[in-house]
């Protein structure tokens, strides 16, 4: 018996996207609004205001900067209103700093496949030009060099975007659907209690950056 | 490399709750408000109201009734101000029925640990006597026997109960933290786009039952 979560020896929280023969797409780029695109892995810039709690040491929020690369699959139709897109958030990196904590970097946890799809709402089908909804399940690890300790979610970090005019949704504000809190564990004692919790999540998608932007956000010390 | 979500042969979504030496606790039993319990299994009865909408077929709404077996740890210390019990939901089996579908048993997905704890919100530890917060991460099998399909979800289903006097809370109504949507997917074709969504779900904890109640509720056809 299986349910294929785990999937190329990855887990999977929703569809792989088919990687083979899509365009890496870098700064700059036209895109239509209202129209589903081509398959592409958008490499787009992305901040992120993020609060966490850690029992004994108290709540934190910090800014993050960075970007993403989001791989896109074939839209399900070619009208707006009833197709369904597909996405991989297939690498991230976000930088940070906290007082008394040092840098933050995030990344993707490799064991995972942070997954997400672009829909139109359900009451919105009858529109001729709805906005669309857009969601994505994320595993991240959470690196802190200075305190030598790297956490990660077992449970997705749910980042939802609303408000869709054009797919990707540059220049959108999402947010992290967290009721109160979602775990963070210890690498260093992953089976342990909670090492921290992630308490709030704000973002906005940036726009396409070049490959060398994302070289040195990646290659950063 | 490793995240340690897979424990066991099995993904975990938190902390795993040691089985060994802790009693199954059927009706009838006392419950202390306000005080941390020696660790157990909580046999309970459980109602459900969810929404599923069906690309297609349109959206609707199911009561469910059944029961659900939930381990309970150690309480991390002896006060209830600051006692933290984490749970693993370890069998559960409810049974409801929808015009046009037919049946619908839901248990838990084998091949995924539902996890949970509860704790005092961080905004209320310096209250006397707080009412705790209560969060577990389900992976559940929805079994439609007439339609020959089970459905299944890859993200968590987040059932919550807020103002917990007692633990188990039993009487509490509950929520599926669900954000417009959750998708769940054939286990005939996992790997496909999601066959349907859950849009909402909200549960009320019942009451310790029989054991003879369970095994009526289980083995039924």
């Amino acid at each position: 018996m299986t349910t294929a979560v785990k999937n190329g020896g990855q887990i999977t929280w929703g569809p792989r996207v088919d990687l083979r023969d899509i365009p890496n797409l870098y700064a700059p780029q036209v895109v239509k609004p209202y129209t589903p695109p081509s398959p592409g892995i958008d490499n787009l810039g992305i901040t992120s205001t993020d609060t966490f709690m850690v029992p004994g040491k108290g709540e934190f929020t910090v800014d993050f900067k960075g970007y993403v690369r989001v791989a896109r699959s074939q839209p399900s139709t070619e009208n707006w209103v009833d197709s369904e897109v597909y996405t991989n958030l297939i690498e991230m990196c976000m930088r940070g700093e906290a007082p008394g904590i040092g840098s933050i970097i995030v990344t993707l946890n490799p064991d995972i496949l942070s997954t997400g799809m672009l829909r139109t709402p359900w009451t919105d089908m009858n529109c001729s030009q709805p906005e669309k909804a857009c969601r994505m399940a994320v595993a991240a690890m959470f690196n802190l060099p200075q305190m030598g300790m790297t956490l990660f979610n077992k449970e997705p970090i749910e980042l939802t975007i609303d408000h869709v005019q054009m797919i990707p949704p540059a220049g959108n504000p999402g947010k992290g659907q967290i009721y109160q809190i979602l775990p963070l564990y210890d690498r260093a004692n992953p089976e342990e209690k909670p090492a921290a919790y992630l308490t709030g999540l704000k973002f906005a998608m940036g726009n396409y950056i070049t490959q060398a932007k994302i070289e040195s956000i990646s290659s950063r010390k």
